[in-house]
C-alpha cells in the first residue's frame, strides 16, 4: 500500500517529526481552536516539500482537481468531510451543481470531475456538473478511460439564479480556479451558495497574499512547537512589475533573487545545511504548474532564453505575467523508486481526507514537479494520516511522515482561511 | 474483505433496499435536518436483524463496548468522527478521562478501551482512563491478548471535580452504563462535561421508551420513502410489574405476548410471510444479552422452568427485573459460514463508523445472539457504509446492504435522541 520512499524510510532522524508527534494532542486543539474563529475553504489540496531539514507548503490550491488520484479508501473520509461542510453551511441542500474547468477533452480532468460528482452524490445530495465552456451547447456525455461516463450540461442564468435546464441547486461548487477573471454569468449571484467565494479564484488571489498570511501562521505554530518557524515557511519576496518578453522590471527581480538567496545562505549555514540554495520565481496569480523557474544563481538571469521568457511570460488561459513572488526553493528528497517525489494532501472542510506522491522521473531536486510527465502515486493517507505510531523512531514510519504532512497541509488551509478573509471584498462594509 | 454472507450475496429482491438507495439523497437531507433540531448521542451502537421482509433495530446501546472488534480500516472515519463530536461540544477540550466498566478482568472489554483510548488520543485528547471500581486503589496496568496494555487508575472525586492524581479533565466520557445505577462519584459535577449524559445509563433508561421513539421515528421515515414503517419497527407492549421467582404479574405477561403474537400473525398474513410469529421477553432496563427469552407460543409461559425463570429475574449487576418489554421477534436470516448472524453497527456524533456481524453457531434465528459463546467478524463498514453503488440488483451488493443497515442505525440513534430529550431530568425547568 505505501510505496518505497527512500526518505520516509531511511532519511535522518527529523527533529521536527518527534515535536509534532510529541504535540499531538496541543497540536488537534489548536487548529480546533483556530477554527472556532475562522471559516476552513470548502476544499483544498496543498503541495508540500520535504527537504529532510526542512518541510513546507509551495502551492495551495482551493479549486482542487485530482480527487480521482486518491485511494479508493479515502472516500468515505472524503464523503464524511463533505456532510460535514455541508451540514455547516447548508444543511437543507438538495441540488449541488458543480461547474468545472473548461478543458473539456482532458479524461483525467473529467475523471476527477466524476470522483467528486461521487463523492457529493454519497453525502446525499443530487449533483449535475454546469459547464461555462462556450463548446457546451447542449447535454454531453464523454466517455472515462476507466469505464463511466460524465455528463457536461450547458449552465442556464437567469436573473437571479444558476442553473440547469431543469435543475435549480440551492450550492454551487466551483471545481474551475478562474484565472481568466470572473465570467459574467457567476456574477451576482445572492440566492445561492457559491463555493467557494469568487475572490478564492486565481483573478483575484496573490501567491504573495498567500504565504504572507503562512508566515504568521508559522510563527504562531512554531511558538507552540518551540521550533524556528522557518523550518516549515518558505520565505520570499515578490516584484510588482515584472515583463519577461520585454525584459523590464529585471532590476527588481534581480534584486530580490539576489537578497532572498543571501537570506537562505545564511540559514543553511545557521543549521550546517552543505545544500545549494535557490529560489523559484513563480506569476503571483499562477497555476497549472505554468509561469515557474529554478533560479540558483543571480547571473542566471541575465541569460534567460527565448524558451524560459515565453514561458515565464504567459500562463493557464493566456494571461499576462507581471506581479511575481520569488519563493525559497525547497528541496524534495523524497524519492519513489529513483524519481523525484513531493507530497500533495487534500482536504475537505478542516479534515485531511487524502493525498498522493507527485512523481517525476526527468526533473530534479529543485525543480516543479508539476509539469508534462508527471505521474501520481496514491498514499493510503486514509490509513495512515491520523494513526501516528508513538514510540517509533523519527524518520522510521511512513505513518508518522503522513500525520506531520496533514498538519503542514492544515497549516497551508488555514492560511488560506486567513489570506480569504483579508481580502474579502464584503467584509467590514457597514451598509 | 466482505465476509461470505448468505443473504447479503442471495437473498430475495429487497424492495426496500432499492428504496433506500432510490431515496439516499432525500435520506441525508432527512438525517442533516433532524440533526439541526436535535444532538446526536456521543456515540452508540445498534443491533439490527434482517429477516429478509423486514429490517429492524432490537438493541440500542448508548456505552458502546466492542470497539476492538472492528477493522482497522474504520479507525481514520472513527478519529475524525470523534474531532467532530469534540468539536462541537468542548472545542477547548484537553485532557479526556475515561470512566469504564467494573470488569478489570475481562481482557475483551479492556481491549476495547485501549481502542477507545487511541481514537480519542488521535482525536487530539490527552486520554486517561479512571476506575471507578473499588477493586482498583492504585493505577494497575493489565497487559492485553494482542500485546499493549492498558492503565487503570483510581479516580478522585473533588467537592466539583472527578480526575486522577495528577489529571484534570475538562470532559469526562462514561463507557459504564450505570446498571447498577448511579454512583454517588459521579453526581453533582456541574464544572465538566459528562458524556453521555447520566440518564443515559440503565437505571433510568427503558427499551420501551427507547422503542416509542423509534416507533414515531419509523413513521416519519415510512412517510418520506413511502413505505409501511412495520418494515424497519419492531411492535412492542410492556408489563408493569413482573416477577419471574414469584410468579406474580404473569398474567399481564400472558395477555401481552398472546395480543402481539396476534398482530404479529396478521402482518405476516398481510404481507404472504410463512413464518412462525415469535416475540422476545426483555427486561425493560437489559443489557449484556441478560434478561431475554423467546417465546414461540404463549402456552410456553406456563411451563418456564426454573432456569429460565432465574434467567429472566436479575440481570447485570445482580439488578431485579420488574418492568419488561414484549418485543416484536424479528427472525435473522444472515449467515455467516452455516451460523446465525447479525449485524451490529457504530456510530460516533452522527456518523457510522464500522460495524461486525455478531455470530452464533449453536442459537437460532429467533434467538439472541449476543451471549456466551457469539464471535465477531469485522464488516469493512468503513469502506462501504457510504458507498452504496447505484445500478446494482437489490439484494445483490453488500455495499448496498450495508448502506442500508447504517440508515436503520442512524434511525435507531435518532430514537435514542429523541428518547434522551424526553427523559432529561434538566429538561424544561424553569428556575
Amino acid at each position: 500500500m505505501v510505496p518505497h520512499l527512500i526518505t520516509a524510510l531511511t532519511g535522518p532522524i527529523n527533529e521536527l517529526e518527534q515535536r509534532v508527534l510529541d504535540s499531538m494532542p496541543a497540536i488537534e486543539r489548536w487548529f480546533r481552536l483556530e477554527w472556532m474563529e475562522h471559516t476552513p475553504p470548502f476544499y483544498s489540496s496543498v503541495d508540500i516539500r520535504n527537504a529532510g531539514f526542512k518541510l513546507a507548503p509551495v502551492d495551495t490550491n482551493l479549486y482542487p482537481g485530482g480527487w480521482n488520484n486518491l485511494t479508493p479508501e479515502m472516500l468515505p473520509l472524503a464523503v464524511q468531510s463533505a456532510m460535514a461542510a455541508i451540514e455547516k453551511i447548508c444543511p437543507e441542500a438538495k441540488n449541488l451543481l458543480v461547474i468545472p474547468e473548461n478543458h473539456t477533452r482532458n479524461t483525467f480532468y473529467l475523471s476527477n470531475l466524476a470522483q467528486l460528482k461521487r463523492i457529493f452524490h454519497m453525502a446525499g445530495l443530487n449533483v449535475r456538473i454546469g459547464s461555462i465552456s462556450p463548446e457546451i451547447k447542449e447535454p454531453t456525455t464523454i466517455d472515462l478511460p476507466g469505464g463511466g461516463t460524465v455528463l457536461l450540461e450547458p449552465v442556464v442564468r437567469t436573473k437571479r439564479r444558476l442553473g440547469l435546464k431543469d435543475f435549480d441547486p440551492c450550492t454551487i461548487l466551483l471545481n474551475n480556479d478562474l484565472s481568466s477573471g470572473i465570467p459574467g454569468i457567476l456574477e451576482d449571484i445572492h440566492e445561492q451558495y457559491l463555493l467557494p467565494p469568487l475572490h478564492a479564484g486565481w483573478s483575484v488571489r496573490r501567491k504573495s497574499n498567500h504565504f504572507k498570511s503562512y508566515e504568521e501562521v508559522s510563527k504562531r505554530f512554531g511558538k507552540l512547537l518551540g521550533i524556528d518557524p522557518w523550518l516549515i515557511n518558505p520565505m520570499f519576496n515578490m516584484c510588482g512589475e515584472v515583463n519577461f518578453a520585454e525584459g523590464t522590471g529585471m532590476e527588481c527581480l534581480t534584486t530580490n533573487v539576489d537578497a532572498l538567496l543571501t537570506k537562505i545562505r545564511k540559514k543553511y549555514k545557521e543549521y550546517g545545511i552543505n545544500e545549494k540554495p535557490f529560489v523559484v520565481v513563480k506569476a503571483d496569480n499562477g497555476t497549472y504548474g505554468m509561469g515557474i523557474m529554478t533560479v540558483r544563481d543571480v547571473k542566471d538571469l541575465d541569460e534567460l532564453n527565448r524558451k524560459t521568457k515565453n514561458k515565464m511570460s504567459v500562463i493557464k488561459d493566456g494571461q499576462q505575467v507581471h506581479q511575481v513572488i520569488i519563493q525559497e526553493g525547497v528541496l524534495t528528497n523524497e524519492r519513489i523508486n529513483d524519481a523525484v517525489a513531493e507530497p500533495v494532501v487534500y482536504m475537505m472542510d478542516r479534515y485531511v481526507v487524502g493525498g498522493f506522491y507527485r512523481v517525476h522521473a526527468d526533473r530534479g531536486v529543485d525543480e516543479n514537479l508539476n509539469a508534462p510527465g508527471a505521474h501520481f502515486v496514491p498514499l493510503a493517507f486514509a490509513e495512515s494520516t491520523r494513526l501516528p505510531q508513538p514510540g517509533e523512531k523519527p524518520g522510521a514510519s511512513a505513518p508518522n511522515r503522513f500525520y506531520m504532512y496533514g498538519v503542514i497541509g492544515r497549516l497551508a488551509m488555514l492560511a488560506a482561511s486567513y489570506e480569504l478573509e483579508a481580502t474579502d471584498p464584503d467584509a467590514e462594509t457597514y451598509d
